[in-house]
């Protein structure tokens, strides 16, 4: 590991760049995040980034070291061998953007791509809650159900580099309608935005007085935060929705347990953050319906990277690919 | 490829165990049953599968060649790097039995012990329908619903040796009991025993006339045969329990595409002889519920090493072990 070396991890979002200056432990030494406006140009995006290397690299030259590669996650649906963003939900009208070619050629610093649910997974895998596990699935429950399978140690990315889509699992034929035009996936129902829609539904229906009076009368302006007040209050309509969200969760992680055998499950993501509420449900779940030989080899724990996970396994599979 | 040697597979089934001297392309150049008495000792199945051994290896040394290593698949819970069989729904009483070491010791070939389906899934890999997939699934439609997951060319095992376990996703939490001990896994649905299950209740419910007829008024003692023979005379007991048998597999396929990205899904057992009348179902389901680029990638197809796709498959493992 040369001590003159640092890396890069950018984690392209919707609204911002997090940039970080990782070591080759998976340290962050810096940690930066760049807003984006709402409609953005690919001119825009890598002025951004050319910004964040620049400034990182500043940084980085305090310790007298050079950045040895660059990381990208991003959302989407990406040719990571090729280094181009095919289509992201990110950027509306991205299309076939060669990210790795364009932003190589202006750096002179190698540049590796990947999907940014991977690069998460795998940064709780290097320097996070799966240190010390071969395989892991990581699901992120935040607006959607994000995830990645870290399969002996690598990135699963399948034969095509599509897969790990672990919040589009069907957990019920007949559940809520899912972004993805499925029905059913584990994303409708432990999502927060698959939370957040129960909920409104269960206070509709008359229950959640509690949950009621914090959106003032109003269940359409419900947000996850109020589930989570409402549930630390005792709304029983907070608490049902997030107990729901736990079992279909416990269904989706008994299935990837007998699929897998893995050695663990990491849960990063916003919905954490209601842990006591949801995994109650989730582990009864797990072990009424994966083989017990395989519940009693997997620890379920949450991640150890909040907002950083993206970044550091970006960082460190730029260190893997070069 | 030493052109003087030989392989063995032997696929250890609850009836009889099968065996095959197989070349090193994956070819069966002769092909054995030995029948097995309802309970059995170890130390009978040993006398069988050493009178396996040197029937076949008189086989091979008529054309002067010698057996390379011998591979097994067997039921049940396998340590695979011990070579022990730790239990086996095919063996009753039998625990820890350290196959391998007893069999090494007399017959002086190296052996390699797996689990039978993996063994399968790798049989279609090599030398079957999966030839040009770099990854597939494996899934195998008999009285329960067995697989195997072949990750970039390699038996996927799990971290603790036991993954794969396809027949064992939830597809519908609701859903009937299953003999894990779950409810609404695949297996409940779309092996053989769920078909007829399926088929016994609706006649009981007053469909199927020509099902009731074919199974002379006592549904009891419908079998997966006559429910076949049901469906091909246009029976609607029949047909509802095959399309329902595809639908359940339609949803799991799709879970599986979305979660692993494989090139291939290969279809296999004895449920595959009713094909036409359960595809359509699950192929409808798998393009309503799987991400568009993954479904147009898959490939789903029968296998193509119909009773042998074990033993084959146990001697690719031991020629990729050894």
């Amino acid at each position: 590991m040369p001590a003159n070396k640092a890396l890069i991890g950018l984690d392209l979002g919707g609204s911002a760049v997090k940039a970080g200056l990782v070591t080759y432990e998976g340290k962050v030494k810096e940690f930066k995040r760049y807003d984006l406006p709402p409609e953005k140009t690919v001119q825009q995006v890598i002025d951004i980034i050319k910004k964040a290397v620049e400034d990182l690299s500043t940084k980085a030259s305090e310790d007298n070291q050079e950045i040895g590669a660059i990381g990208i996650g991003a959302a989407g649906i990406i040719n990571m061998d090729k280094g181009i963003i095919v289509s992201s939900p990110n950027f509306h009208g991205w299309k076939d953007v060669p990210i790795k070619e364009l932003l190589e050629k202006s750096l002179g610093i190698p540049i590796h791509l990947d999907n940014d649910a991977n690069a998460a997974a795998y940064g709780e895998k290097w320097a996070g809650a799966g240190k010390n596990a071969r395989s892991l699935v990581c699901i992120t429950l935040g607006t959607g159900v994000g995830g990645g399978l870290i399969l002996n140690g690598e990135v699963w990315h399948g034969d095509y580099g599509m897969g790990g889509e672990v919040g589009h699992i069907t957990v019920d034929p007949d559940g809520p309608p899912c972004a993805c035009g499925n029905r059913g996936c584990l994303e409708a129902f432990s999502s927060a935005t698959g939370i957040v829609r129960r909920a409104k539904e269960l206070v509709k229906f008359g229950k959640g007085n509690i949950l009621a009076r914090i959106a003032r009368g109003n269940p359409e302006v419900i947000t996850g935060k109020m589930v989570y007040e409402g549930a630390l209050k005792g709304d029983e309509a907070a608490l049902i929705a997030l107990r729901e969200a736990g079992k279909y969760l416990g269904i989706g992680m008994a299935s990837l347990i007998n699929l897998l055998n893995p050695s663990m499950i990491v849960l990063t993501g916003e919905v954490t953050g209601s842990w006591d509420f949801f995994m109650p449900a989730a582990m009864e779940e797990v072990r009424s319906r994966a083989f017990q030989a395989m519940v009693e080899q997997v620890k379920i724990e949450k991640g150890k990277l909040p907002e950083k996970a993206g970044v550091i396994g970006a960082a460190g599979l730029a260190l893997k690919h070069f």
